[in-house]
């Protein structure tokens, strides 16, 4: 097993510019998944982690070893010091594992996909990932102005949609929707159709944009269905995380009334 | 018109306390409103601040001077390098007003109420509030285990959700329950009643807790509707803020039909 104690070490400077450079990730498809949870879910699906690296403390950790037995990739023992560094935790669990990820794929035509305009928080992004995953969404897309959905803050909000779901980041959002086989929903303050009259359990392709901004008017233009969420007087707008939830989860339940009938 | 231009400056030690330390604001029941919108909220809503301080630029700001006329309260002007030090935004709007919250009221024994045990998370929280506002909650109850609620990361959050709220915090919830004229919902993986097959249009208790956690046993003994979330397979929970948002506006959906009907 190599053990890496100094900073100067050519894998310790790899995996320290991928924990904190966009451009390094992209350029390599490669990112650091951060804690044994991550670790388990991209395990759990079908996910190699191209190496794993712990700390003396993790190796030593019943649940982590467990892990290093089922990755079957080469271990790097790191410093504890070094590993801080690579680490956003507020504790780390001692354990990050190198991963490429997968080629994305085609867009798809059909089924539901989840797009996202200009969602620029991490946290909410990796919300949203995971609440798609739990509601079935097939595909999710991405625009240039998106957090970066490999980012460790997005990983960790999304503890573990991103293995789950197909991701196609930097998409060009308005070319899908020209050729989805499907409405294109957008939800809208001034909405024309109140979600809950809106049929959803067909093809469908949903978009959220950023709090304030919504989709890009090239994007609405596009939109065949504009969904109004009924909010109390006073309210002005909705968390993009939650107005994804409960656009997702309406979509959810008339499947389950579709499946039922 | 006061204008602070040193650290030792009584008011602005008051502030900085008001900022940065729980047991400050308890002690004086006041906060910190920081910028425009969240002060535009609370106006809105007819909290009167007891005093609104802005930094030279603010002051120069069209909008803002309208929101001091509006306040009719003192205004200190502060040096923006102390400014700073008070406002956790990337970048401040130059204004902040110090309220004092009111007196939480009495329980509610019915309508619709939240209650959130242990929810740690202020981004959460303050989200949480933000879609309870939106789907109509009328009183909302936090353990002593939740984030401060009047913190500044939460009011952020909230986006002026906490002016729309009655909030009691440090709430014996099981008491509550114990007392409260109808279900008391709660959401477990394990949950015997699927979301959409449940009632929710009455009175509602909703208990939502920890991620990972779940609500207290002893609170979750006073559970009398037990909720499952559909997920897909693969995915083992929600964000509290997603699930929030989740059943909050299926109670909104069949409250809708109950009204159209």
């Amino acid at each position: 097993m190599d053990t890496i104690v100094s900073r100067h070490n050519p894998l310790f400077k790899q995996l320290h510019r991928l924990a904190g450079q966009r451009r390094e990730r992209l350029r390599e498809r490669r990112t650091l998944l951060d804690g044994a949870h991550l670790l388990q879910s991209a395990l759990d699906a079908g996910w190699l982690p191209e190496r794993v690296i712990v700390t003396p403390q993790g190796q030593a950790n019943h649940e982590i070893d467990a892990l290093l037995q089922r990755a079957q990739a080469p271990v790097t023992l790191l410093d504890p010091a070094l590993f801080a560094e690579l680490s956003e935790l507020p504790s780390p669990t001692g354990v990050l594992a190198l991963v490429s990820w997968p080629q994305p794929p085609a867009p798809r035509r059909d089924g539901l996909c989840l797009l996202l305009d200009g969602v620029q928080d991490p946290g909410n992004v990796g919300t949203i990932l995971r609440t798609a995953a739990a509601a079935g969404v097939a595909q999710v897309l991405l625009s240039a102005g998106c957090a970066d959905v490999w980012s460790p803050k997005v990983l960790r909000a999304g503890m573990g949609a991103h293995f789950l779901l197909e991701i196609i980041e930097r998409a060009d959002l308005p070319a899908f929707a020209a050729r989805f086989d499907g409405p294109l929903a957008v939800t809208l303050l001034e909405g024309a159709v109140d979600l809950y009259r809106a049929r959803l359990d067909g093809n469908l392709a949903l978009a959220l944009g950023a709090e304030g901004q919504g989709v890009s008017a090239e994007l609405a233009a596009h939109a065949t269905l504009r969904l109004r969420i009924p909010m109390a007087p006073g309210v002005e707008s909705l968390n993009v995380g939650a107005a994804a939830a409960i656009c997702l989860y309406e979509r959810v339940r008339q499947m389950g009334i579709a499946t039922a009938l």
